[in-house]
């Protein structure tokens, strides 16, 4: 079993793109993150929807959260307004770390170290450049305790 | 609208439970991870998936996941054979970090800011000590962006 057998259709997000419709898709498709492509489609990070949550709410807040009880905001005005005019290249941590991608012919035990090393939710599969789909930890869990 | 209004169900798991059966549950219901339950069912910890993965691996393989390549095991029987005879209390990472535990009425704007400062892809939602269910940060966008 290889990597590529293991792939799941994600839909794609442009680094460009809006980002209130990219925090949109993640939550209708229920997936912990996305993948976000650069030029001619090439995978360039991988955005967690924590990763989306975080931008939204301020660092003062997130010491103490507590505080949010005195704002007097709803989540959602706050999660759409900051959103709101944003692209998704925005929303990505300042400081990229190693990107979770890996190639279709690359083995399941090498997927699953990279997923290890970088406590990553999930992981993108390449062939030539072109994003064949993702990996979430879960379903590696799913698919090694069923082959079994 | 309170933490209470956007959790959804989970399977829950006692932290002396059988280490397969609850990677087998986690990839079942396609969780990002498990809420892990102590005495008389208080929440204790959150296992994410990764750290299911993360446990399976070797620290050499993480730290160069090419040299996956040489060991001559299927990633398949290596996660049962590492989880086999093993709790879930076991799984957990040696330093447990702050609890992304909240209550029923607390905020979604407090929820959301949780989840923000632990990078936690999911929270669990208590009532007098009891699990009412959970949250994951994609769920949390999905409501939000579509309440609006």
């Amino acid at each position: 079993m290889l990597a590529r057998d293991l792939v799941e259709d994600y839909p794609s997000v442009d680094v460009g793109a809006d980002a209130v419709e990219a925090a949109r898709l993640m939550g209708e498709h229920r997936l912990p993150g996305l993948v976000v492509t650069g030029e001619g489609g090439r995978p360039i990070a991988v955005l967690p929807a924590s990763q989306v949550v975080r931008f939204v709410i301020p660092g003062y807040i997130q010491e103490d959260p507590s505080l949010a009880r005195v704002l007097d905001e709803r989540a959602a005005d706050r999660i759409v307004n900051e959103l709101a005019g944003r692209r998704v290249g925005d929303l990505l941590p300042p400081r990229t770390k190693d990107l979770p991608v890996l190639h279709g012919d690359d083995t399941v035990l090498e997927l699953a170290a990279v997923m290890a090393r970088l406590r990553c939710p999930l992981v993108a599969i390449v062939d030539d450049d072109r994003v064949l789909g993702v990996v979430t930890a879960s379903r590696l869990l799913s698919l090694c305790l069923h082959a079994t």
